[in-house]
């Protein structure tokens, strides 16, 4: 397995080089594009992990999972009354539809403007709750998020805070905009390593099992819902091609990463930082298309 | 299994009620809004059925997975340069996207203006192989479209006319609109029942194993192409949500059929008229979500 | 005075060489772009003209008042539920808008959309009421549309066949699209000089007089519609910067017409085939800058 | 005249009752709705008024004429860069298309995202500026805003506050979005009375003379892009009608003013703050069409 792994990271380490590292804020722009690393976890907690594997860096939308998570334990299924689940050719940053009176909230939990949506409907203290839950996942206190890249978030956040101000014109959200981003941005600048995306890919794969509590939802409800927006929404505008090519419920981020949950088997994080056209990493995108063939993981 | 069935269908007979059968075309309103019907075929050819599974009733939209197999056959991959394959939260006959500039293809092959651009993808003699093809995997010769439902649509098929001439302005499609619409509104007209729809699930379901040839593509890739297709558009503007529910790759018709492919497992069936306000069987639905959670056959 | 004229004429002739002759259908790419003709007729009907005046060329969009000017006689006012009369930034053939179910008509009767949803109104034979309208205003019986312009854009029109479609879909338009739409294709190939330009101008700038009947609205009402909804759109989505820039109700055509109407005071017919970007006269628009200048023809 | 001005009001007062105050900012919802008042000022300075044409309201959206005339005097026509100068069917707070790629800025200075747009172009003490232009051409040096009036709107105005970011983030908008709203919640909330509003139109039309430095546009540029712009955008998504109805440049704004300025002979400012659905003085549109015929006040 090991050696697999260190074959599939090696075919796939040159097309990191056509890809472009995040520079939408300035402190990601500063990610090593060398970097490339992953980690399997398999039903059996057994660990496969090779390259840069322990380098942290920010989840960005990848949080954008556990704040659903969050918000459906403390909701249930009334998150979406405030967020659909469908699938969209629309960029992640997408606004324009929150202002067409057809449209009632944003498409999904996955681009930006549905996961601030889904953070809006997470009770008390937001991002406390966030960094705990992720904690408690991967059994790892250390997490927290950067100071410094939440800083940068925060202060070039245009389009975000344009998304948050609308839904709230609109009564998508009641809560404060500045509130509700302040969280968001946060969550965004939340470290990470490929390991522990693997830790909490295998905790969904599993069915959400391992939690005292899921508040207003059962865990296998928890557990399919983010399987399948995951599916339908987790790679941005290109979810549906990764779908029929690799075929495993995964979420990406600007940072590089990408956790993705092979149901009932597997968890894996990948780690790359850069970026396809469409914000995905471009050697992570790869990598999971040739391990969902070797290892037969597609769900389809 | 049989009873189990007879329950299910049993459960849900009373939810016909509140949908209302198609009324868009005036043929599709003269549907019997009591018919109920099931047939499940699993991967050892074992067929189940119960209620009124031997009625024929047109396929409508899912006529769109064969017009879609049949242009992965004869162009490959190649197909998604004209149309895409994400989901979407708007409705079936959705036009508006096509006239933005930035967009450069209908979505996906499962609303309207995908399924046209994805039937002019067809070569030769279109209809007739749709048909050809439909009666080898069915093992039914007898199938053919309804000539007055055909007329009905071609008739009245407004929307459908906008967006045929739309790609043609737009060079999303070559070919002549009224040719293309033409064999859209055939193929919409083709009779099935319950069984053929399990019979086309089954073959969709095990890797679309038992063809000759391809064409330009292998087998694996086709299925998983319409597997996942299915899964993020193939339940209209509610597809998401009935991945996260019923967790089952399916596709629904205006003629009140699903048609349902558990991978690996199962084609599914099933029939009955009144819909919701989205286009899908009402019955249809919730029949579905319950045999995902008896069958434990959600992919999720 | 034509000394004048010779002299804007002779300046703005090199602009020509900037624009393109329309190309959108074959039969007008054939168009000569070094003709440049002008013809002004005062409230006295005092006649000045200079260069190419009595060369002929397709009215296209200038069409379009001609079809407002009987619908609104055959209607009233009540054209206006069919049909907005509010400016525009996007293109003359824009479509999009009429597939968000906010929007109930087309915003202007000087796009295509709208001018389509004019043309269906006209009641009775549609082309022969406009032909005898224009030679009756003109006193040209000669005037006739080109029969190859006419089957050139029946040919190609895929746009304007979408957007009839599409309004009938939405109820928008009652009437058969194909026949509206061979008026519309027709009226657009009616030739003119810019002498029959300028009699159409004075025409209305004189608050139509001379007609006998007006049917359902009076003729100051009637020439107030057209001077606003020409000032307002009659030059496609520059409309309003031409207005500040020229201050003269006018409509602009893609065979290179311009019909400028000075309310009150005269009627001007411009002609010169090269268009820019947003599909006017390129010259034209600078020369009737120039004239509104010279003869200070502006009304704010 | 003043008899007749007196007949015009009493003809239209029971309108009011039609109509409704305005409510989206809780300091607005406050106005007397029985306030009705008007002044008109002739190009010879003969005033004539009416009714409650000394009661003070909130300019709203009648600041967007004097903010254009800044934004012009300090960068002439390059001001049309960043704002559009074309009507639109869309309401006043519309703000989607500024999300789409082919849209690249607000399509008018009349709307709101036109008028932050216009407002983010004034140089130096943006709102001290606005008041001592309005304190100047009104001969009024009591003109102030209303403070309670401006922080309702600011603690409110979440749409504005969407338009401004989303603005910045396109880069149509290089200013902190914050100080740009700042001024513009307090130019909507500068308080004058119906002659304080037939001083500004007067002023405009006779071609703005009167000051002793136009920057870097000449008067009568400025005079045309404001009467041409006011006719095309004035009074929101029904400017067309209005145009053709009462056929004066004008504008509106929610706390039930109309200013409107007849080219060459005349200011009129109206008051009566009862609301149609588009956010025009219902009693006010109508006043101005009664005006309008009476008085031979129409441009076209």
């Amino acid at each position: 397995m090991e050696k697999m792994l260190e074959e599939v990271l090696e075919e796939n380490r040159a097309l990191a080089k056509q890809g472009k590292v995040a520079s939408y804020i300035p402190a990601l722009s500063k990610a090593n594009p060398n970097h490339l690393g992953i980690c399997i976890i398999d039903e059996n907690k057994n660990i496969y992990k090779q390259g840069d594997f322990d380098v942290k860096f920010t989840m960005q939308s990848i949080s954008k999972v556990i704040a659903l998570m969050l918000a459906l334990m403390d909701n249930g299924e009334k998150v979406f009354e405030k967020v659909g689940r469908e699938g969209t050719e629309e960029p992640f940053n997408t606004l324009y539809k929150l202002d067409l009176p057809h449209i009632k909230k944003p498409v999904n939990p996955m681009i930006n403007a549905g996961a601030i949506a889904t953070t809006a409907q997470i009770k008390g203290d937001k991002i406390q709750r966030i960094l705990e839950l992720i904690r408690k996942i991967t059994e790892n206190p250390s997490i927290n998020y950067n100071k410094g890249v939440y800083l940068s978030e925060k202060a070039t956040g245009e389009k975000n805070k344009a998304i948050a101000h609308l839904m709230r014109a609109r009564e998508i959200m009641d809560e404060e905009p500045d509130e509700v981003l302040d969280c968001y941005f946060k969550q965004c600048s939340i470290e990470v390593t490929a390991c522990d995306l693997a830790k909490i890919a295998i905790f969904i794969s599993n069915g959400c099992k391992g939690l005292e509590s899921y508040g207003e939802i059962d865990r296998k409800t928890l557990s399919r819902n983010l399987l399948a927006i995951m599916t339908i929404g987790g790679m941005y505008n290109i979810s549906g091609q990764y779908a029929a090519e690799a075929g495993v419920p995964s979420k990406s981020g600007v940072g590089g990463g990408i956790m993705a949950a092979v149901p009932g088997r597997m968890g894996i994080g990948v780690f790359s930082p850069p970026l396809d056209e469409n914000g995905n990493s471009i050697a992570g995108y790869e990598i999971m298309k040739s391990l969902s063939q070797r290892l037969n993981l597609s769900i389809f």
